[in-house]
């Protein structure tokens, strides 16, 4: 397929319809529902034929849809060593192979994570520059949404992981947001006397240093996620998870208090009709699957995770998000930046090692 | 000072009345709301007298109150070093001696958290077999509150140590909220393919082989927390404080929200009015103040450090907490426990040297 004919083309998603919890029904109702609200695209369904033809025919999906029949589908607990090796006959790996093969030109699943990644890794590769893959979210802020990265991809990150998460994070909430600038911060404690691991401190020095064009903000605490304080936040995976499912938690907390100040009396209950449209807003801005999709950063390619339990307005969120992204430039501008932060790390220690005999004579 | 006549005697408790953000009022006006909603205890208030002798007769504290005058304070960003060497007239300090002397049973301030560490460990001395101290905070949770640490002390700790907090945690629990069993989980990340660092499960099979008595689940994640899953969760420093200034963002976020459909509207207004009790109910619940207070652990003492922040509300609060645990056992029960963990442990090593042997002549 020619470049030029390609970028005609409408764009082509690959749905791996088949490993979430909650089975390909939601994923089906999911793609009908963003149809639904305009979006073009082309769908691929890999999964169990007989299963889909008539979720898709109910769905009224008989346009710009094709069934890709797979026997086998990936188990939320199957090892990711386990696919690699024996997978190949399971929607998941057929649905990454039409990226591979730019059939498709982005991949939404609600499988197996692990899988999903280690399958990405091996079949569409690196950007170039990246050393390991990070998974990125979108969280609901005071002043918008913001990126937080990395969420579970790798339990532990190094100072330059952090530093390309942050190039990555940066050129992806460019591309996702449409915003020219973003601000980046990378998550840290703020407490005077303990203030973060050398790595945190070493890769705010290179940022600062390295990647003059970024809008780098230094650190933030936990509490700045929810503010919004920046747009992209870096942290390595074990404290993203954690930070955002603590986030997760304590925002359903208050949501369960919420409902129980409306229920708690008639008169409470007959205030509430009143209220309606307000907390009809508000129940939308606490439900999870309002944003929800997580994105693989790092491999060369579009892969949007959506949450195995995602209901059909989840995969709806996951699918418009893969399309949003689909043929957006910014794989070419993080290998680009990834360059010129070698580069300019390079000349650092090369003018260091200069200045280094100077001072030598000195002494 | 005997030992029965220190029992029969009331508690006192040792006031940092000057180090908070807010200055002294807010503290007076909370140690005197807490004794309007019936604390009984003997109060000293270290720091200007000048300054307290006024804000005490206005808030009516003129019986079970003295002041100490200190003529420095110590100021939120000097250094915990400096604070060790220079820092002897201020009000923390003294205050601190009180507890050492024994003529106070506990210490509250609302000053700099590393400073009053530092000073907890120069003076108070570690429980024995504590190797660091641990900050704990209390967390609303769907089914009460739980007990997180360490919030941040340390920005990493070993699995030794994280042992050594979920013994603290658990004894703890125990004595200020009176449950006989607290449960104990370890805070993780979920995803199967990258279930935590090494140290967390090196420390979860410590926990599970030689703390037999312990009501241990293993691991939680971090929506556990506000699930309430777990009555104790233990993490390192720097997970805990991003895991819980994460959830108290979130909770600020979903906060904000509510407040803006309640004043939507005309009708909506109209609405809330009918629905004040509840309303008021989960303001109050959302209200960080309301759990004010984090528990230095480890140190062999009483020191209670309320938010730099903190309103009267929040003051009263981290007193009340400071009062309840004056004089329960918990100290020694840590010391006891850690003890019989070593040796446990001791055994097992050498129940495996003498196991070793054997299996090499199986060879």
């Amino acid at each position: 397929m020619k470049k030029a004919a390609k970028n005609e083309a409408p764009i082509t998603l690959a749905i791996d319809a088949m490993g979430g919890d909650t089975g390909p029904q939601a994923v089906v109702d999911g793609v009908a529902l963003a149809v639904r609200h305009g979006l073009k695209a082309h769908f691929l369904f890999f999964g169990d034929e007989a299963q889909l033809r008539p979720l898709l025919l109910e769905a009224g999906l008989t346009k710009n849809a094709e069934i890709r029949h797979a026997d086998n589908v990936v188990a939320m607990t199957d090892k990711p060593s386990h696919v690699i090796r024996r997978g190949r006959e399971t929607s998941m790996w057929f649905a990454m192979m039409a990226a591979k093969e730019r059939e498709a030109d982005a991949v939404v699943s609600c499988g197996n994570t692990g899988a999903l990644m280690a399958l990405a890794r091996l079949q569409l590769r690196m950007i170039e520059g990246i050393d390991r893959p990070a998974i990125s979210a979108l969280w609901p802020t005071l002043r918008g949404r913001s990126l937080v990265l990395d969420v579970g991809a790798n339990v532990e990150a190094d100072s330059n992981q952090l530093v390309q998460f942050a190039i990555m994070g940066e050129a992806f909430y460019r591309a996702l947001m449409g915003v020219e600038k973003p601000s980046v911060g990378l998550l840290n404690v703020g407490a005077e006397d303990l203030k973060g691991h050398e790595l945190i401190r070493s890769a705010a020095r290179v940022l600062r240093e390295s990647v003059p064009d970024m809008a780098f903000k230094g650190f933030v605490e936990g509490d700045d996620i929810s503010k919004g304080t920046v747009d992209v936040v870096i942290t390595d995976g074990f404290t993203g998870n954690i930070a955002l499912k603590s986030a997760e938690g304590a925002a359903r907390l208050v949501g369960t208090w919420v409902k129980e100040a409306l229920a708690g009396t008639i008169n409470a209950k007959f205030g509430a009709i009143f209220m309606m449209p307000g907390l009809r807003k508000l129940k939308d801005r606490i439900d999870p699957s309002s944003v929800n999709g997580g994105f693989f950063l790092g491999v060369n390619g579009i892969v949007v995770k959506s949450h195995g339990g995602a209901n059909a307005r989840g995969v709806a969120s996951a699918v418009d998000m893969a399309a949003s992204l689909a043929r957006k430039p910014f794989r070419d501008e993080v290998a680009e930046t990834v360059k010129s932060v070698r580069r300019r790390q390079h000349q650092n220690v090369e003018t260091q090692e200069a200045k280094q005999p100077v001072k030598a004579a000195a002494v």
